[in-house]
């Protein structure tokens, strides 16, 4: 018996070497497809799309330079295109059987497998994780992944001379590199450790190589405390909230996919798919809620926002999910924009049933969703909280997670704003130009940190002009804010609290927004931000917009024939102050266009308060800037409530010169009451009054309150022309 | 004889009057629309559309207010509403034969008629031609073109009082008032003529008031000098170049077709729309011919950007020139983006070929043109030299016209590059909001004139920071720019020059545009720009880009820190300077990104000059300007050539992360001779010779030359590799 498991463990290995391809499909799997090619439009055109391209290489010496170039040189490009063309042509040697196809992929791996053992790191790398074909070991681990599959694919062409040549020369080398010099990096809980992790899993699955395949799975020391299970056990919360935001599902899904999809291939037992609940499977679709109705990710954090769910690795994640978990016709809407496959299994059945769908969704069905954020779930969360249908459709993003690693921002209960498509209370995002060799070698720019990661350039508090956790990513990672209540059940009156107690010392934030939408179909997005201290500060409060200003409530002085940055550091120094003004008890107003519908945000001033309206672009030598405006407005003292209300209104059409309901319609904001256990607020509107009446510090949905001549039970309540409205 | 003459004449105004409705349609139009309302899927939706609209007001008391606010108030929007509302309850009327549409129109018609006797100069009106019903005339033109016609179309149901009520009360007052309060105005040369014509006219015909009609037809003398038919004769060039420029075309050709169609009807023997070798038709190509990809006027003199040919106007236009002048299959792709149809005789027979035709080409077919200024053509022009197919046209237009009348722009041989749908080198259009009555009344702002119409914001050269002709309207109209030769029927090198010795005192400006498209399909813009002078002058050339700043080939000073305006006057007041550099005997670059595309600008400097980065925006209390780039290239002394050239290279996905051809590749500029008889220049892109010779004072075809040891004939020749292009 003791024998027998010896054996078995020996022959493990040759077992997983058995078989090829078994990374990106089988045989069997590779047949179907095969069958399946003139079939479906869908995957027609995504062959011959792969077939085009490769074909313009066949036959051709194509080169595998010294690395040199940072991101968008020469070498960097072509390194990258390299991994691409011989994934691809490894694929077409399946599908044709064509033996061409084979070779250049042989003939590029063996180039490599000459100039990998010779490389030291990259003569560009400036981070703490270096590569070596290229300048970050992060795009050293997706040629892994690529090139791992590309010889799978062309493994039964080779002789064996020819594989170790490769296995030893192209693979042993980056493999080394990245689980030995880079130990650390490889073993991160961080998305660049689920590349390092797939690609050096499918190497050694593709080279039948256990060990390798153990260290993805377990971590360099195989003690489960890093790898790709303790990967998918902690980057995503138990609904699927990926912990760096949504632009960086994106990123992470691809390399997830692709190696779960090659383990459930060579170690089916592992169930990988199913681990987790389907964690897979939630955090596709969590990524693909946090998109914008024209498919592009929400700006949380560190995020470029052309990046839209047409790109690359959310092709592969659709397909992979449609296989592994099935028919979804939400994918579908997705997957048409898309407008192309994988030539697998899953990109078969997609494109049968993009082809059989008579009326495709043009629109992924978006709905109100709450997410949890850590691994345990109990690290606060995200909400989007949406009303609407069809392009209609408005979104309120409000965000009390944690910290969300080295690309997370200082923007405890901050919340953005999409109406109609657009985005209308903004998030910078990250100052990058991808791979545009002239910008930073193509890298995330230096304001990336200094201006859009700090609390100024988001729609939350900054108190005494410091960013939330004084802009250190270590302490900020200690902490995350917490929920305190929502209720989502009725669509016309969605809320959710949340506090931060950590962000300063001594400051307690307290936020509650509800997303309203009146009987007669106006919607607003309400809010209650109130801040408490036991010593004096100076709260700032931003609201990054979107539009034309068209008119404002306040009497302010222009700087007109000068313009000074509002500040020194911490972000304030890249905002050019337009204008300021003070004001005192009373309501300030911004109305601004964007696109066709105008937007109000009215915000109340008990005493008084400056207000001041910028743009970035200061203090910006390189022009890296985006040029937007914001408002803020300063008040200050030791407890001190923030009571706004923005409001979708009208609309303008400038083809036909029409423009209907510019003005809004609030017209005034009190505050009734304000104390520890209530906030009770008032708006009138138009001839109506909306009174808003929440609890502070006790959230049982069941208790009965009476306060301010107002009675309703539960966390809050909001009435309208004297009916309650929840 | 001279009874029966008499007669005729007494009897003239009965047979106007005669039939209804005469105007918008005849009876048998009308039958024939009904007819195929069912048929064709447009015609239907646009019948469907107006329905819906009209059905919701019957049997409502519908208001018609006495007039107070100014555009975009709700007096304004209201009146405006209810005469479209009127005529298109006059067309249902027609087309179902149901009483109650007519009532409607007759109930507001009697409405207008005991408010108007009754109305003063509007409250708000401001300009020289006060309007009464609204705050300036144009729009009371607009308001007789429309309730003219929607009378014309319930006459029949109406009893004899009635009639007389309407016509002595809702017209009579407008039509005196604008006739003779307004005489000037009226009679005057302008598209607001083309309105108030119309709407005298129309409502002539559909009074049967021949007096109304003659004024319309040959102004309030009767002499012919003003009047519709002088603004045909006066308002476009020879090949239908409507003077105010491609977006005013689009407004006054509404009233063009709409009174020219009433004429067709009542006047058959005018034969209108014959008249002047069909200038309608002609003036409907190049207003589309002067459009965008997606549509857009190009915004030469004062625009708003967004107005494009799916407005009102040119659905009628397409209509008519669909019914008067045949079928076009230009016109299939333009109506189908417009989505609807006017329900005439025009609007069936478009509907019916939309139906009828399987590929209806994506976009209008763009070539390129070039169209004469002024009545006799003589006045300049405009060139729009084009290149590429489909989505990858690039257009660069060229202005060398007169003023423009009162929207014209101080943009002498200025030109601004369109490519792949987008704005390039851009026009700063009008600084506007239509309607939004928070701006200003919904008028065009004060930064039109004081901005927009400025020669600084124009890509063409300024001299001592002053604009063309001092910025006065009365000398600019004296002059135009003068073509001095084109060659345009090779598209690999199409070539406009032009002169302008007006617009400053002592300076002759002469300009040659090359837009060449390389062998190996590299699109580039080349500019020889020559100013000469016997004094000493500062020369100014900005280029105004539309794109995220990528890199420049400056050492420059950036305003990091403070920011103040370029200049005092003129326009330099709106232009912040964020960065500035001097530089001596190189060549200036700058790339910008533009959505997917890069584009550089490089351009000589021999000796000195000094380079601004601006952006506008500043001296602009009530932000109402946009926030757009310019480099600035400054030179001084008597004779300066500015040789340029835009280049239009790689590609940059920032979905796949793929930037390609980031960098120019025109290396240098050198100027081999430059006298009174030849420029010659060679520009160095990347290992190859680009040679452009050209003559500046004679212009023969036939003439050989030979210069810095080129030989050629003719006034240019571009040799590229050794090769010669054209």
């Amino acid at each position: 018996m003791r024998l027998l498991k010896m054996i078995a463990i020996l022959l493990f290995p040759v077992l997983l070497a058995a078989q090829h391809p078994v990374t990106f499909f089988t045989r069997a799997e590779a047949a179907e497809v095969k069958r399946s090619l003139a079939k479906y439009p869908l995957l027609t055109q995504s062959y011959n799309d792969i077939k085009k391209e490769v074909d313009a290489w066949i036959g051709k010496d194509i080169d595998v330079p010294f690395p040199k170039d940072p991101a968008g040189g020469y070498t960097h490009d072509k390194h990258k295109y390299n991994y691409t063309l011989m994934f691809n042509s490894g694929i077409l040697y399946n599908l044709t059987g064509n033996i061409k196809y084979a070779r250049l992929v042989k003939e590029m791996l063996l180039k490599y497998a000459v100039l990998n053992p010779a490389l030291k790191n990259h003569p560009q790398a400036t981070s703490s994780s270096p590569g070596r074909i290229f300048w970050q070991a992060l795009n050293d681990a997706n040629w892994l992944v690529y090139a791992g599959m590309a010889y799978d694919l062309v493994y039964d062409s080779l002789t064996t001379a020819e594989r170790k040549a490769i296995e030893e020369g192209a693979f042993r080398p980056e493999v080394d590199f990245i689980t030995k010099d880079l130990q650390t990096w490889f073993d991160l809980i961080h998305n660049h450790g689920v590349w390092a992790c797939a690609g050096v899993g499918i190497v050694g699955i593709a080279t039948g190589n256990q060990e390798y395949v153990d260290m993805a799975l377990y971590g360099t020391k195989k003690d489960k405390k890093s790898g790709f299970i303790a990967l998918m056990d902690e980057l995503f919360s138990p609904d699927g909230y990926y912990t760096e935001g949504p632009y960086y599902t994106r990123y992470a899904i691809l390399p997830f996919c692709l190696f779960a999809t090659a383990l459930d291939h060579a170690r089916p037992s592992l169930k990988i798919f199913e681990y987790r609940n389907r964690i897979l499977q939630k955090a596709l679709v969590a990524g693909l809620q946090q998109t914008n109705l024209d498919g592009t990710f929400f700006a949380l954090n560190d995020a470029l926002k052309e990046k839209d769910y047409t790109s690359n690795e959310l092709v592969t994640a659709v397909s992979t999910a449609w296989a592994m978990y099935g028919k979804d016709n939400g994918l579908l809407a997705v997957a048409k924009k898309q407008g192309r496959v994988v030539l697998n299994r899953g990109g078969v059945s997609i494109a049968a049933a993009t082809a059989g769908t008579k009326v495709i969704p043009v629109f992924y069905p978006y709905s109100t969703v709450e997410y949890t954020v850590g691994s345990k779930g109990d690290e606060g969360g995200v909400s989007l909280l949406r009303n609407g249908k069809g392009k209609d459709l408005t979104t309120l993003i409000y965000k009390y997670t944690s910290h969300g690693l080295s690309h997370g921002h200082y923007d405890k209960l901050n919340y953005n704003l999409y109406d109609k498509g657009n985005e209308i209370l903004t998030d910078y995002g990250a100052v990058r130009f991808i791979g545009i060799e002239q910008k930073y070698g193509g890298r995330y720019l230096p304001e990336t940190k200094a201006y859009a990661a700090q609390t100024i350039a988001h729609n939350t508090i900054v108190v005494d002009e410091k960013s939330h956790f004084g802009g250190k990513e270590s302490v900020a990672e200690q902490f995350h804010s917490t929920k305190l209540f929502s209720n989502v059940s009725n669509p016309a009156v969605q809320v959710v609290a949340a506090k931060e107690e950590h962000a300063y010392e001594g400051v307690k934030l307290q936020r509650t927004v509800y997303l309203i939408q009146l009987p007669e179909g106006r919607k607003l997005l309400a809010d209650i931000f109130n801040s408490n201290a036991a010593e004096e500060h100076q709260y700032d409060l931003p609201f990054h917009y979107n539009g034309q200003f068209i008119s404002t409530s306040l009497k302010y002085d222009p700087y007109t024939a000068k313009l000074e940055p509002l500040g020194k550091k911490n972000g304030y120094q890249f905002l050019w102050k337009e204008a300021e003004a003070t004001i005192a008890d009373s309501i300030v107003q911004l109305t601004f266009l964007n696109d066709r519908t105008y937007y109000t945000i009215s915000s109340l001033v008990q005493g008084q308060a400056q207000v001041f309206f910028t743009r970035s672009g200061a203090n910006d030598p390189n022009f890296n800037l985006r040029h937007e405006p914001a408002m803020i407005i300063r008040k200050k003292g030791m407890n001190q409530s923030f009571v706004s209300v923005t409001e979708i209104h009208g609309n303008f059409d400038p083809i036909l010169e029409f423009s209907a309901g510019s003005y809004p319609s609030v017209k005034q904001i009190k505050i009734l009451q304000q104390d520890e256990r209530y906030s009770i607020v008032e708006m009138q509107v138009n001839d109506k009054k909306l009174i808003i009446a929440q609890l502070n510090n006790d959230f049982d949905t069941k208790k009965v309150h009476s306060a301010s001549g107002l009675s309703w039970t539960g966390p809050f309540a909001v009435f309208y022309d004297g009916k309650k409205m929840n």
